[in-house]
């Protein structure tokens, strides 16, 4: 069986030196984040990721969710009185407004504990992250009376949330959906359509389910203009079911623990959240925060793998690892002796710990986005958050893909085996590049939209504080040839986004890489942070010498092994697609 | 569903015009390959595969193997009716000696054929794969006696072969095996251990199974020198069962059709194959010749899962690809027309069309190793495929799951639904990077032997063929661009070569990146020789002229996206591993 322990002192080091939550004590529900009351939080939420979800995962992998003929799901043995528990102890209330019962923590604290539950039982955390995500969205644009009617059980996780807007003709274009709304006189709608991929649409977890749904309203205009969001509930006030309903679940390739529902409205009554045909953008407030949490995934997933690769290059024994055997007394070295093993072991490290830094540097800029008195740091966070969204979900998915295949390699044949779990990891993994917008998706939206927004001031301002951080590392012989790698690796940034200007029809061609370019940048630069935090942090931190010390190699590491990506993505970038989008299709 | 056609005028180009069987007529069976008889083999096996064999793909994953109380293995439905067909039709002789009732064909064309049969149900070939190679193994390493008594019924498809060397405690490194031989005093021996991963170690397709065996004999020194191989029927010759059988069968990942079996061998009757203690060496036979299918085994699922991708790019439609959209009648776009798409489905056919290029000159080089006249040309062939064997294992694996995986999202959230195929193609194509040799040890084998053996005369052989085909190509406009960027990624292959031999102590830790390294440049070099071969072929050939305008265009995109990788790769094999192998285990 697999193992899992929450990373916390991992967790506490970016959030304490790398992030400062120290330094943002001003905004709301900072100032409550002293060490031991982060400590508290992350120890309780890890606990109960290792040990109430995490024995879930794989026996929830092995059943799976299933449906009644009536329609009604059932999810694995044990998820309800895992869920049960999970609400007893207040955890859905973590990052909600005080106002409807929340305790008001920050964005990066959520994030901070979401990484537990997601690497314990990612298909658990689809149930509770997805309602957190549909609370922010009627939060940020419904009515004060469907706030009132809805968030307060929301936010107890007495009732879950879901997102629907994929259609079995539409995914990535929901200009083409066909789900039609019309009003029912009495101020709510009547929502008749079908939806497909709706995670959680149906469960036994919770006795009601808001669905927040896209539709169009009869007389809407064509395209992504004439699409709006309804908040559409399985039971309504009355207690009367609402007349919708699951009629298939999916049989996945992973996270079998989460039901994937095909939902049919039929005339179902619904409620509009925010303004007629400004659907999109109400939604966008939950996509935006679900992509961030898809991100965190790759991280998490590659987390856990991690843990179970090191464990097994720990104890199993296969081979000489060179001309000095660690163990001369044993027939054999243990795995993690092997250079090539380290090798597999450091990468995963690497993109893990720079990734998570990344993730919670993200949540910080979305408290900040929503809170700091100064308008300039709201702009500035804002921004970055636009830039970087695209760059986490898709860099972070696919590198917590890529490091998940490469913890399950170190297994050998035993990884393979279903019963070990590690092939369970890369099922659960492969999904983050896929939903919440593909990674090609993601690439479009960073080169068309976030790149250019604003006369690229989201990518300046970046720029800005990754030139700004090389200034100040550049002198300190500790982290000197850090810097540099990351001086030339940014150069390298600088060319491609300079040749996409200039080269506006090749930006599709070359969209994959330079997202890629831009997260390895990113990537860097944080790992500089934190290569200059554990430099600072010596002496009264709590942190060993070995540890802070080990952040220092790492991110020379990173560096050395990974920084010099760029330049071939660069070349990518520039090599154009003139020639080869000549080629006839029917030759491909 | 799935679909599935041979892409028999992809074959026959690299059999004409790259690997030119035509100037080869003087070896064994190539006299024989006229271009009738090479497509009927082609087409027969063609429509075998995607008639009798794909159909059973799918539902063979679904259903899997299972294992009876007594022991025996039941493979999915419709694989024993397909096989007596696969046996009927002739195929199980295809490449065996005549000797023995083979049909004689060249390596070449086996090679050419078994791509299909993977392609169309991976599981299914590890039945029939197998025996190939341990005919090959009895072959080369038994006493006549034995190969009268066995190959002729497992080179007519009536008894299966298998190999078994992993236990539980050791797979690659064998030196720790401990199943026991002892003699019995009439020439035979008893055989007694537990083996693990064995495919096909049971199933129900044949009467007997032949499993060729590792084992100690009792006063064996220790370690791989004291090793013997021993063959182990499952029914002895007067119709006895012989003392072994299946003890579990695995729970995969994938490849579920094919019945990976624990051994249990208790006093088993074996005999001796080849000399006592020198079993690992008659091994290597099947064990290269197993090498080699692996690596094919990821040119054959990556094109699977691009047929797919390429047809669901063809037909779905999701928003606007462009400033001209090629469809303005319709509300969107076809996936293909979208440069990203495009990108995806041109690294998958660059990568498909050169791995099946390169899996099919190795096959030349076996043929020209075995039978050339000139002692010359066998040992440069010699050389050359002992240096690509661990480079066609694991590159063509590696970007074999790659290219799975990027053709599996191009299918978007569909793409992760079981009932759609995509997943499987995944799950199965993932084994070939582990099994046969991980894909690091295969890395190790490279820089730690192939690459120093005989002071470096077949990687030097390999450039001097590089360096002659730039030279060739250099001063022909459409092919100078492409010369002179394998011109400059050899560059950096010869760089990272002479870096590891003065420093030896890094070896491991550049293992993978300089086995990469090779695979691209290798890469480069068969598009060269692809291109080049377009170029000659125009006029009488038979081939359109998009298709060979097509090639030259690849080889281009090849070049100038895929080749630039070298730089890198370099610089992380250049970027040693002193400071990173000097973190502390336990910081890990």
């Amino acid at each position: 069986m697999t193992v899992y322990n929450a990373p916390i002192q991992e967790t506490w080091f970016v959030l304490r030196h790398v992030v400062r939550i120290g330094e943002l004590a001003h905004l709301p529900g900072y100032e409550a984040l002293d060490e031991d009351s982060v400590k508290a939080i992350l120890d309780s939420v890890g606990k109960f990721a290792a040990n109430v979800l995490q024995p879930l995962n794989h026996s929830g992998d092995a059943e799976g969710c299933s449906r009644s003929m009536n329609g009604t799901v059932t999810t694995p043995a044990g998820f309800k009185p895992a869920y049960d528990q999970w609400v007893e102890a207040g955890w859905p209330t973590l990052e909600a407004d005080p106002e409807y019962g929340g305790m008001g923590l920050p964005k990066v604290m959520a994030t901070a504990v979401a990484e537990y539950v997601l690497s314990a039982n990612q298909s658990f955390e689809t149930y509770t992250g997805l309602t957190s995500a549909a609370v922010s969205a009627i939060d940020a644009a419904a009515s004060q009376e469907l706030k009132d009617a809805y968030l307060p059980r929301m936010v107890a996780g007495e009732w879950t949330g879901t997102m629907n807007l994929t259609e079995p003709h539409c995914g990535t274009d929901l200009g083409l959906l066909k789900t039609s709304a019309e009003p029912a006189g009495d101020g709510s709608y009547r929502i008749t359509g079908n939806k497909i991929f709706i995670t959680g649409g149906d469960q036994d977890l919770t006795a009601n389910i808001i669905h927040l749904v896209l539709a169009r309203l009869t007389d809407a205009p064509a395209g992504t203009k004439g699409i709006s969001l309804f908040l559409v509930p399985k039971v309504l006030a009355d207690g009367t079911p609402n007349a919708l309903g699951c009629g298939a679940i999916e049989h996945k390739m992973g996270l079998r623990g989460s039901a994937t529902c095909a939902m049919n409205y039929d005339g179902a009554t619904g409620w509009l959240v925010g303004q007629e045909n400004r659907g999109l953008a109400a939604m966008f407030v939950m996509m935006n925060s679900a992509r961030l949490g898809v991100g965190l995934q790759g991280v998490a997933q590659a987390e856990a793998a991690f843990q179970n690769a090191k464990a097994y290059a720990m104890e199993r024994r296969q081979g000489r690892a060179g001309r000095q055997p660690l163990d001369a007394g044993q027939a054999a070295d243990l795995l993690i002796a092997h250079p090539d093993v380290r090798r597999m072991l450091l990468e995963a490290k690497a993109h893990i710990e720079g990734l998570r830094a990344i993730c919670l540097w993200a949540a910080t800029l979305v408290d900040i986005a929503a809170n700091a008195q100064n308008a300039g740091a709201r702009e500035q966070a804002d921004d970055l958050l636009a830039l970087l969204t695209p760059v986490i979900k898709a860099f972070a998915s696919d590198k917590g893909f890529e490091t998940t295949v490469n913890c399950q390699q170190i297994w050998g044949g035993h990884g393979y085996i279903t019963e070990n779990g590690m092939d369970q990891f890369v099922r659960d993994a492969r999904l983050a590049m896929i939903y919440e917008g593909a990674n090609g998706v993601q690439a479009m939206d960073l080169v068309g939209r976030k790149l250019p927004a604003n006369d690229g001031r989201a990518f300046a301002i970046l720029n800005a504080r990754i030139t700004a951080k090389i200034a100040d590392c550049a002198a300190d012989p500790a982290l000197a040839d850090i810097a540099a790698a990351l001086g030339q690796a940014q150069a390298d940034l600088l060319e491609a986004a300079r040749w996409l200007k200039a080269n506006p029809e090749d930006q599709g061609a070359g969209a994959t890489a330079f997202l890629h370019l831009t997260g390895t940048v990113v990537m860097g630069y944080i790992w500089l942070r934190m290569a200059q935090a554990a430099t600072q942090a010596s002496g009264q931190s709590g942190f060993g010498a070995d540890f802070l010390s080990t952040k220092v190699e790492t991110a020379r590491f990173y560096a050395q092994r990974m920084l010099s990506d760029t330049a071939t993505l660069r070349a990518k970038v520039a090599a154009g697609s003139q020639s080869w989008m000549a080629i006839p299709i029917d030759q491909i």
